[in-house]
């Protein structure tokens, strides 16, 4: 079963580095919300999926869904699902890889049938590249696409609708996308996206919760004036209070276990070397596994504003842009997944995970559980991004005994 | 005489505001070198100057240059100026105010002659906008125009050459605007362009020198990676090192006196809200009136930024963009200058010039002084930049003293 499983492996990053040259750019990997190039990815994955048994079918918002029955007509479902969508210039394996190590793990299945049927679910979006809204695919299965969504446009002053029906679909269908009832669980392999696993020399993690994320746009308003006449006790430079504040927001984020603050964009105005900046916009993205640590930490980084603008005689305000609560992985689903990567014989590491993913939308509708692959470096969302061979069969391993503890329950 | 020095400098300031309308764009006062709205300021000057008595001719730069015959034919001569040309959307003071207070010199000398000539000279170019080299006007009388810079071209591509031929002047005859050796000193009168003067409570202050300038590009990079997803301890964030950076800049500065340092522009990439910062472009500007002292200090903070790099693993580099160095007024004509200040009835104040000016360039080749009024509120190179009728008459009266201060040395 090893020597079979480290072979599999292999096959999953063989078809995730083929997939990655389905692109809507040559020399890179970009493949925006049924975009052309998700033609061909659909046509591999059917075939694929296709040749373990599995019956397969598109839903009119373009999730390519394959089913491997269970050993009754009636029996309830495991969904197994991440995206097929990319940031542009991605990796080969954010999404995809997940995608298909369900399909792998029904190959390893070799048509053994279980008492619960599995199905596979390659979603169309999530990256929220080309509509500025992540989350279609998976938002189509809990019921959550309404017409505010469908009339988005892209860049180019098309419709979400339109893109669906050019896509050979159609838009009036989607509710029929929806997970049914008999659904009773779903798991999502992921990459970690981030250097916590690769740090530590583990292979997996297992997720806990998707953090809450607070966006927040700072502005500090001072004075602008001539960097050469203007004394420094009488400057109200508006990039010097943002500096101070800065090195606050990383040292106060840092005395937070597992907060993480960022200021990643800063406008300073008029912005010229022999000016002093008399405004600058910045931006704050905090995140944590509990929101209510989230808010307090946010709150105490604009007091923080607020005290530094005061003793500098500057203004400050703020704009709130989101608040996304914290979304647990369900308990019980997550003890399951932590007994079959011990079982595999893999140490178990809990974390939460930083970014968002699709398990956060179907934990809406269902017990979602969700596993973790290094990322060696930390790299994602980049064309370096990797796996490693060994790390892959992890996750099978894990994957077939997280299968092998499930068939008891619905035997 | 005071009551008519006071009516003399509301003329002063009515003029200013009357040139300020000339300009290449309605609604602002822009005026770059030798553009249309130039012939009208030519007009006006030229004939408050010829009113006086004084002859006038333009150079082949473009200058504007009014002679005030002295009681011999073959006199010496003082020489008194400042720009025409204006930065965009700019006030009505900057330059202008300098000519125009020369001028009225000359009224108030009513027809009377002293032992030497005098020569206002209202320079064509100053601020540098249109052609990105400042000066042009005044590097004329040094003698320093060159094939370079004839050539330059503006953003619509028509070169300094054709535009002295489109204002009807011959760029083959610029060096005959050369200042002749019978030139024994030059005095500038400009706002101060700063907040010195007014939290002082000073009508004028003094210039000693004009400051030297370090400017250099500094260069954080770390490593770009997920908010999400990268702990805070594990982050190579260029711009929470340029944070830290910019508050040793602010800070060490303060300890220096008189030193400004100023980081005025700052490039964030990739400048997502959601990402960390993987690198930072960051400007220095470093002004002192002592090379010594500010070379030193651009040492120290290019330390600072290597200790700091190096404390969080990341690379920092650095381009000197220029050197200027510091311009001493000459000590001889500024005690004068000084004495007539005090005699004049005002408080004398040394300062220097963090701001380049005309003075530094006529500083190469004679000698030079300089007196700054008080800028209300510290404003200049906008159109709430303004000057105060008593501040204008208090230019005045230490002008005219320092006139009579110099006609026993030409008798």
């Amino acid at each position: 079963m090893m020597a079979q499983i480290d072979g599999i492996a292999e096959h999953v990053i063989e078809r995730c580095r083929l997939l990655a040259r389905a692109s809507e750019e040559p020399g890179f990997t970009t493949r925006t919300f049924l975009s052309e190039p998700m033609h061909a990815i659909h046509r591999h994955v059917r075939g694929w999926m296709e040749k373990t048994g599995m019956s397969v079918a598109v839903d009119h918002v373009g999730n390519l869904r394959g089913v491997y029955a269970g050993t009754q007509p009636a029996s309830r479902r495991l969904l197994i699902g991440s995206h097929l969508d990319t940031v542009p210039h991605a990796g080969a394996f954010d999404g995809v890889l997940g995608v298909l190590i369900g399909v792998s793990l029904i190959e390893l299945l070799e048509d053994r049938r279980l008492p619960f049927a599995i199905e596979v679910a390659g979603f169309s979006e999530e990256e929220g590249v080309r509509f500025g809204a992540p989350f279609i695919g998976s938002r189509a299965l809990v019921g959550d696409i309404d017409e505010d969504l469908l009339e988005r446009l892209d860049a180019s002053g098309m419709s979400v609708s339109e893109t669906i029906e050019a896509f050979g679909l159609d838009p009036a269908r989607i509710a029929e996308a929806c997970a049914g009832d008999d659904t009773f669980g779903y798991l999502e392999f992921h990459i970690e996206q981030g250097p916590v696993l690769d740090s530590l020399g583990l292979p997996l993690g297992i997720v806990e919760a998707i953090c809450g994320q607070s966006r927040v746009d700072v502005n500090f308003e001072g004075n602008a004036s001539h960097a050469g006449t203007t004394p420094m006790h009488m400057r109200r430079d508006a990039l010097a209070a943002a500096a101070e504040w800065m090195s606050a927001v990383e040292c106060e984020a840092r005395e937070v276990s597992n907060a993480v603050a960022t200021v990643g964009r800063l406008e300073v105005s008029p912005g010229a070397s022999n000016v002093v900046p008399g405004s600058i916009r910045a931006t704050l993205d905090v995140r944590h596994a509990d929101d209510i640590v989230r808010r307090d930490l946010v709150a105490q980084l604009l007091r923080s504003a607020g005290q530094i603008a005061a003793c500098r005689c500057l203004r400050v305000s703020h704009e709130q842009r989101f608040d996304q609560a914290a979304v647990a992985m369900d308990s019980d689903l997550t003890s399951l997944l932590e007994r079959a990567v011990l079982s595999a014989g893999y140490p178990v590491r809990r974390m939460p995970s930083g970014a968002g993913h699709d398990a956060m939308i179907m934990a809406r509708r269902m017990p979602a559980a969700m596993l973790f692959l290094r990322s060696p470096g930390g790299i994602s969302h980049h064309p370096d991004e990797c796996v490693l061979v060994e790390d892959v069969a992890a996750a099978l391993s894990a994957g077939m005994r997280f299968l092998e503890e499930l068939e008891p329950r619905y035997a």
